[in-house]
């Protein structure tokens, strides 16, 4: 595709003709080059975020003193025993409804002492991410129930090998950079079951580090126990965890939930890194005023911090804030529009006034179908959060109507659209190399064309980012080529990736003893190439 | 489709519970909504941008300063005679390459004393809009040579009839603000014959602002005597001009255009508002690393804004920095990636730095069709553009194919993506109301829900953007609906708009007058109801 013999003999050309005043290539860029693991090197996991912040300074500081006062005033209902126990003994009050208060000096300090920045390992160490400060990265998440059918054109419930599948494909997806539960296996009625062939199925499908969903403490033993064998024995997994366990510890509006918070505790005790998104939703159980809406999101979500740090000082933890949007039309769920894209960005910069590691939610589709609503809806969302600094965003591929359902080929467009979104987030880097005064000397004097120049030549790799199915053909051959959209591009090359990409992420003795220890439903011919499911 | 009752009982009932102690409405909000034109009340022209900043101050600083140093140093070859009789008189040199350097204090002073802001009128007032500050506008622009046809799935070269089409089509679209010339007539062949005809096109098919381009000064006087006539006589367009007229004065990189410096000053000298996009494409005539393209362009726009202001000091004329970026596996033009994105928006971060009226390009798109690609590829270089402050955001909407051509269906789809952009540059308004202390203690305290709290029935209309084309149903009601994407949406909206919408946008009388003064070509059967076309 590339005309380097042109791009040479220009700069061969140039290279006579030139004065030469340059130095070495800037330190910062070669430092960013070697850092990337993408098939891309014009984008990596960790690109810089913070250029976009919806809320200025001092509207900031406005939502964090009325967060202070809904902790300090409201409080949180249904405590749990311990929670109150280890509160009571800092300050914290019951008040005359029986609500838990946080005084704001014991929310400040308890955000100082906090976990900052945590490590999240990938089973391959290139897949290893950092969650602190602005380093942004990408993951699936949503736990829907269905799955997108682009043949009926319709929606079918989700099943175990669905969840293997998206682990398979998101495996071979570059810039996703994290594998969270995207379905749920709604075949699997037990709980403890569901949850062990869960971790089972995704952590089958890729070694990219994992998050997992929670319903009670009965599902994460035998969840860490078949990580541990994986790791190399007995608490060997919690020394660099590659998977997270999330639960949903508070009920909104303000209210702790008791089996999420047991499986929150649970997890704490198991010194397993945790992931408690909270969700309220704008219009239902939180206000319909976006401010509003921030403010209880973020009084919540340390209402979460405060739960972890009162019974773990520093255990790593995540500023979750995951709050969604009400159509009030219907008042049900809407995950595509601004007002999501702009409410979850403030969450994210809230999370990092906090300095907190930050997640969000956000690529969620109202459309059912991968079609332009979904370009278009997704694109904002995860631009947005991923501008602001979220350490990771969830939900970012894969979604569809509403987050009830999944679809194959979405997650590969997706992956298609966050190669552009992570190219924008990295920004321009100015150097006094990049600034190219003496290129741009060079060229207006000389050649008057930069296509032939070493600079070029240089940065076609490492400053551009060539999408996968992205179509950049003149308009003639796309026409002599069937004139096809991006949607059959798409599941081409989805049904290549699942019909050829079954990966060995578990060495077959150890898959064998796991098939021992714990009751594993998926089928080693679901597992093998040549099945007739792709 | 609101349940306003279900709402109102909800209302009611909370407001016999609830403590009341709110003031009247934020009068931050009432006045926005005041200023709101468009059929949402969430969104209005002129939102205000800038939360987004791709360089930091201290990147911003050195991009400047290597823009005066090139300036400075490197000049711009071919300087019109006038502009070097005014410049030489302010101290600039010619250098012994023949190009015309300007002093740093000169560019600092012009920069300075330009136009900072100056309203473009609609032909209905309710359309006039500023451009200054960081008020976000959207308009169409990109005078392609061809339009897609859904039916053949193929180009073919636009038409006068295409235009006028257009310009009814966007005249409905709310999220659009300014019509700017979408594609050229291809079938006019005399440049005078195609600017009075193109003008007239536009002129009749909307009554929002328009922008046009014109080759050389000999297209530019017949348009502006029948803008003369329809404003009511000889000179009076300028008094309110709902036209700009756009030229390129440089030819990339760095050299002023003869033919369009002459149209330009032309223009200048007819008291018009001028809108001179300079448009280098990055690793072709632009360095390929970002900052250097950045710094070129910038240098190229300042180099415009001298020609007018040397010319004119003070004269209205925009920043209008318009980089483009190659994809150098084939050398030609890419207008959807990341890259676009991002280089686009940080133009408009130094003119707002200079605190001059901006314009860029964003909203592009490589794929030939409205799909995933085209969502996901307009949305990002859209709201990059709108989060950073452009005062206009041309070729918005309706392009495809690297800006070769049009799709009516596009505009449409376009115009719902631009509502949800909209919205999130609106952002998150922060207010002792919106913070909704009492309304989250009230809830908490009271119903446990906020669907029926008077907040959310006041913010239904207000907070909340709601698309016309985007699905938001329960996919159990797509489904039974026909399974239907966006594109079939957009395809009965765009018919039903053009099939119906003539707008009398000139009256009769002066219609017959503007007809027997200047050749124009469009057939009135083409202007009326019930044409075989649509």
């Amino acid at each position: 595709m590339v005309n380097v013999a042109a791009l040479e003999a220009g700069q061969n050309e140039q290279a006579a003709k030139a004065t030469r005043k340059r130095g070495g290539r800037a330190s910062r860029v070669r430092n960013r080059e070697e850092q990337a693991t993408s098939a891309s090197k014009a984008i990596w996991p960790g690109l810089p975020g913070g250029a976009y912040k919806p809320l200025t300074d001092h509207d900031l500081q406005r939502v964090h003193s009325t967060v202070l006062d809904v902790l300090e005033k409201v409080g949180v209902g249904d405590p749990p025993a311990l929670l109150v126990e280890k509160a009571l003994a800092k300050g914290c009050k019951i008040n005359e409804h029986g609500r838990l208060c946080f005084p704001r000096s014991l929310v400040e300090d308890v955000i100082t002492n906090a976990c900052h920045s945590f490590t999240i390992h990938g089973r391959d160490s290139k897949y290893d991410i950092e969650l602190g400060g602005q380093k942004v990265h990408y993951a699936t998440a949503g736990e829907a129930v269905n799955m997108y059918d682009p043949v009926t054109k319709a929606y079918r419930p989700s099943t175990l090998v669905d969840l293997y599948d998206m682990a398979r494909l998101v495996d071979k997806l570059d810039n996703l950079h994290r594998f969270c539960q995207t379905v749920v296996a709604t075949e699997i009625v037990d709980t403890r079951e569901h949850a062990i062939n869960t971790a089972y199925a995704m952590v089958s499908g890729t070694n990219k580090s994992l998050a997992i969903s929670i319903l009670g403490p009965q599902d994460i033993a035998d969840t860490i126990s078949m990580f541990d064998m994986i790791s190399g024995g007995e608490g060997k997994f919690k020394d660099e965890p590659f998977c997270s366990i999330g639960c949903c510890p508070i009920l909104s509006p303000l209210r702790y939930g008791e089996d999420a918070c047991d499986a929150a505790i649970a997890t704490i005790n198991l010194g397993v890194p945790c992931d408690f998104a909270v969700a309220p939703q704008a219009g239902a159980t939180a206000p319909a005023a976006l401010a509003g809406a921030l403010v209880q999101v973020v009084a919540e979500v340390l209402a979460s911090v405060l739960l972890t740090n009162l019974i773990a000082p520093g255990h790593p933890t995540t500023f979750a804030a995951w709050p969604f949007i009400s159509d009030l039309r219907s008042g049900s769920f809407t995950g595509g529009g601004g007002e999501q894209a702009v409410l979850a960005a403030a969450g994210v910069q809230l999370g990092n006034f906090y300095n907190l590691p930050t997640t969000c939610g956000a690529g969620m589709s109202d459309s059912k179908v991968p079609d332009y609503q979904a370009g278009y809806e997704k694109a904002i969302t995860n631009l947005l959060a991923g501008m602001a600094g979220a350490n990771y965003v969830g939900e970012a591929a894969g979604m569809q109507a509403s987050l009830m359902g999944c679809s194959f080929e979405a997650f590969v467009l997706d992956n298609d659209m966050l190669g552009s979104v992570e190219r924008a987030i990295r920004g321009i880097e100015v150097t006094d190399e990049t600034l190219s005064f003496n290129v741009i000397e060079d060229t207006v004097l000389g050649a008057g064309h930069f296509l032939g120049t070493d600079q070029t030549i240089n940065l076609m790799e490492s400053e551009f980012y060539y999408p996968e199915l992205a179509d950049r053909s003149a308009y003639g051959q796309w026409e002599e080529e069937g004139s096809k959209d991006i949607n059959e591009r798409a599941d081409v090359r989805t049904k290549e990736i699942l019909s050829s990409h079954y990966p060995s992420h578990i060495d077959p003795d150890m898959d064998k003893k796991i098939r021992d220890t714990f009751p594993i439903i998926l089928d080693e011919a679901d597992m093998t190439e040549g099945n007739d499911r792709w």
